[in-house]
């Protein structure tokens, strides 16, 4: 199924861009949680970011470094939060892989969340499953 | 000052290991917000994810998809959520870059948050702002 952002990055929908090379596209969220909310995308169109093949994922962080800059000095907001959904469960709508760069300016704007901590347990074991599933 | 990431980094603190290379180091959540959380943090000694630089975003972004494809397959949970916070407002509660691999296994568990949007106005020219600003 060909998604929204598929038609955004074949120039079928328009969108308000603010960064492009071979590998990834920027725009702005057409549904902001604050202003200058971003969305980067890789032009692999896969819907989980393990499906992503390294060199796009290479390509996203370098993206987010650079794009999280000039949003921090457009907006004069240090704080924000970045964040990628990954399934219905964890909240994706769009199932094409998509990093949110989401200003903070107060508390009570931008991505609000609860942090309902564990504590880990059998912890060296999990690694070490982890560790050699890589 | 010196994080506990860097005394990790240093070797001062133990850690639960699940993946290392000359930029990048990913270990277990002491905190999990659910089994196999997990994080990974560059070895550039830098609080926010836009001080870092472009090699170290690369590295990050590869680990990102290297260590989520483990955590989904040694947890079995496909659903997951990526978050960085940067700033205090923003959630962040250590000044040392790091991204968070967090399982879904449900609703109810794993990360929570508030999706409040709004609309996107005049957005034309705060993407050419931002465009011109990388």
């Amino acid at each position: 199924m060909t998604t929204i952002f598929q038609k955004i990055i074949d120039g079928e929908i328009p969108c308000c861009k603010v960064y492009e090379n071979e590998y990834v596209l920027a725009f702005l969220d057409v549904a902001p949680l604050s202003r200058g909310h971003t969305l980067i995308i890789p032009k692999q169109p896969v819907a989980f970011l393990h499906e992503l093949t390294e060199e796009s994922g290479r390509a996203l962080g370098e993206a987010l470094v650079k794009v999280s800059k000039a949003v921090v000095e457009v907006t004069g907001v240090s704080d924000y939060n970045i964040l990628q959904n990954n399934g219905a469960t964890a909240n994706q709508a769009v199932f094409h892989v998509h990093f949110h760069i989401i200003p903070k300016p107060s508390v009570q704007s931008g991505l609000r969340m609860e942090w309902e901590s564990s504590e880990l347990i059998d912890g060296q074991a999990l690694a070490e499953e982890i560790q050699n599933a890589i």
